[in-house]
């Protein structure tokens, strides 16, 4: 068995750049670092290679390649505080479009602990599809991933231009719902739908004016005290009403 | 206009200590730093001693105690990442008992931020108490403060013996619903009570056996992939369903 032990190792160099958002979307691969996500990864089919530290017998029922690594090598790749007996890298899956029937879409939601909140809620409620626009945070940020608990891995998660989208689902008879304080009706008045898009926004100015004219119907939730939740919040609540 | 600029300063030595649980518990005192939880505080009155950067003109219209310091005094009483302009020395309210019709309860739930995001959903839909046992994590931690977006001041919060309070509400009319996975009815199916007692469990083990046989029902959330939820996001749907 070869070990990985020299941090200027051209593989290790190219999984280190994987740290950065830009190499992340050039190389449409990222890391992961906790079994339960590597596992999710692994019957996902995304996981391409696991990253072990040496003397690790266990190699999680993976079949494809393994790499051996020293702990110091492991220490520059780890994500984490704690130091990771494994380490996956994954395939970004490269869809473009909405699919399915039950779409959520965030419009430059910013915190990625938030995202992935609200992808793992998402994914729990039975919605099809996850588009983010393009000033939204990262799908494949660490923090993100890790808060999708692996749901990311089962998902048609995607990246593109809000307002096209919007138009395009439209067009194809989607019902479209935007959270919003003004102008709304309470959740507990909407009825599910067949087809239908929910829209959330930035954590600061809300969902943006222009795809609130190009909503159906915006909603609020209905609450006597605070004026506003946080956005993981609002979805979460909003995806258990619409489940399907 | 005297500024504080001793690290050595009593009174700086004895807030530098409200970084410590144990200190906080005692001196029935904690920190706070940033202005939308000061003026939360403020509102309260649970805001005792306003601590200002030197130079800071705007004492928010506090009219209690103002001390200005240097921002080396300033760095180190601060608790994130940038420097405030402001901190608050705030004081815990010394309830002990439950009060209200509607009552969240917390069985050692671990995570600081879930535990203050659970506060704040459960004042946002109109809960009157919020009661962890012994090994919840701390209620003035400065993630739970922080969590929590102000509710924290307005809620009627403690810490006591889960099982006496329990018992307690339960022989005074109060219907004790537990979230469990086993043995459950989904959450729609319940509707809302005057007086009720809604209890969530620790991030690992869920509500403990000991509990859950001291309901009149258990609940889950009808979800149709994921086993479970985060607890602040299911606490979260909780409280919107049976929100007042």
């Amino acid at each position: 068995m070869e070990v990985i032990r020299s941090l200027q190792n051209a593989r290790v160099k190219s999984w280190c750049k994987l740290h950065d958002k830009k190499y992340r979307d050039k190389e449409h691969r990222f890391l992961i670092e906790n079994e339960h996500l590597i596992m999710e990864a692994k019957d996902s089919g995304l996981l391409e290679a696991l990253i072990l530290l040496e003397n690790e017998s266990d190699h999680l029922n993976f079949e494809g390649p393994l790499f051996y690594v020293s702990e110091e090598v492991m220490k520059k790749l780890k994500m984490s505080q704690s130091l990771p007996k494994w380490m996956g890298v994954c395939r970004i899956s490269k869809t473009d479009r909405p699919l399915g029937n039950k779409i959520i879409l965030c419009d430059d939601v910013q915190d990625p602990g938030n995202l992935g909140t609200m992808i793992r809620s998402a994914y729990a409620f039975g919605f099809d599809s996850f588009i983010v626009s393009q000033a939204s945070a990262d799908l494949y940020n660490d923090k993100t991933v890790r808060s999708t608990q692996g749901a990311l891995f089962h998902m048609n998660v995607c990246r593109g231009d809000i307002m096209d989208v919007v138009a395009s689902l439209r067009s194809d008879g989607y019902k479209i719902y935007a959270t919003a304080l003004k102008n709304a009706k309470g959740l507990s008045e909407f009825k599910n739908e067949e087809k239908m898009v929910l829209i959330f926004g930035n954590e600061g100015r809300g969902v943006r004016e222009e795809l609130l004219a190009m909503a159906d119907a915006c909603i609020y939730i209905e609450m006597n005290r605070f004026e506003s939740l946080n956005v993981a919040m609002a979805a979460t609540i909003c995806c258990y009403w619409f489940r399907s």
